[in-house]
């Protein structure tokens, strides 16, 4: 599901709240936010034919969080739906950054910054985003 | 920490539980008894000098848990300190099975039977447990 | 999505898997099975027009796992797609039992037995199954 | 367990890394280092004579992460001893802010600003930080 937005493209994907996401507050776990936006970059990616374990296998390379941003602006508890909106702010050689934001319907509940790094899947060290996820970057930008 | 028990010896970890725990019923989430005995089995190990991460690095195996039969006496919550009690029940040339109780003083919380094999850390398969643990499980048997 | 298995009904419930399921042997973490088989319990009875957080706040009742007993079959790993295959096997004044057993296309994963109680969302003591869910449970039986 | 850096005081909680942690990268997965440093927090508190649960059923509060910054600066793994460190930086009226770094031994692996806030525990507003917390940190400020 997309949508435009501004400049670029924006990748809506849709959670449901549980039990396990939630706490004895009466409302989902802060940590769990970052499970959810973690859930909405790999169906982004599998949107644009991009599967993370064979880019695992074949390039030998992962992508891993260097920083987060956050942003708790309301609470959502049990049995909500919630859109998790991406969008590709920018990217580099071996990083890329992008807005991720919840919503329920329109009211916004937590907004966040994500910076990635794509890394050798064994040691961790930055290596070059393989040429196939680039190339979908590309027409994400220009599109 | 450990105290004999009918025939056997038994190992006590104890646990804190936090909100990550918890859950919108104001109670500890039902999975996260699987966590607390897991990271006591860890823990049970450990005391005997045994480290997961060696051994499977060292003899290509990891414990795979196989059965686990858990019922739910009381309910936990926020703040409650638990302890883990597991005692060795047998063992064979691939498999252990342990009783893992949960209690919050001397309240009864949990009860669980755990069955698990020893299998290759590629395949999965059974590979004999690795000398080293099977001494362990010998003394703490004939103790 | 239902699908009819010997005298009674199925619901089928599709997980994909995440990076946050699995742990460092690759696989999904024994645990998660239950988070899988929790959603899936609350998808089913939503298929029947039944909701949770409104059965609390209207009926003060929550369903407390009081048993599971587990099968772990085989591992299964990243993007995994599974299928929750949950059947009712009997219900009482204040309590029913599942079976939940989840595949990956045509392969059993995991097996489970569940029996639940229907609870005071106060004292977690048994109360019976108010009228609503009691008739689904009836339909369902004898569709 | 205490140390003094810079003009504040600096409260230091230890984590062990168990499975549960970890995922399929082999590495501690991003979101539960945000599980890490709430433990850290509920422990400082307590370590000062603080508990969570009382101050929600005497004051009616409960504190709400507002905003995370978080650094990701190298990875851990399966059976790592971490420590979290946490530095009051600032209070107000009803908002604190932490910082809550994670070593391991000496080396950085994860770095945080946490802002918090006192909320009504059921409306979710802001509400003044309770005098017997205010005055820990007020000693703990002047120390």
């Amino acid at each position: 599901m997309f949508k435009e937005e501004s400049a670029g493209l924006t990748f809506v994907h849709p959670i449901r709240v549980y039990y396990e996401d939630t706490d004895a507050a009466g409302v989902v776990y802060y940590a769990n936010y970052l499970k959810f936006i973690e859930r909405a970059r790999t169906e982004w990616l599998r949107s644009r034919g991009l599967e993370l374990r064979e880019i695992e296998l074949r390039d030998g390379v992962v992508f891993a969080v260097r920083a987060v941003d956050a942003r708790y602006v309301k609470p959502s508890g049990l049995s909500d739906i919630l859109d998790v909106v991406t969008t590709l702010v920018q990217f580099g050689k071996a990083s890329l950054e992008l807005d991720q934001n919840i919503y329920r319907e329109n009211e916004l509940l937590f907004k966040s910054r994500v910076k990635l790094a794509c890394v050798d899947r064994q040691s961790f060290k930055p290596k070059p985003i393989p040429d196939p996820v680039r190339n979908e970057f590309n027409q994400w930008k220009t599109q």
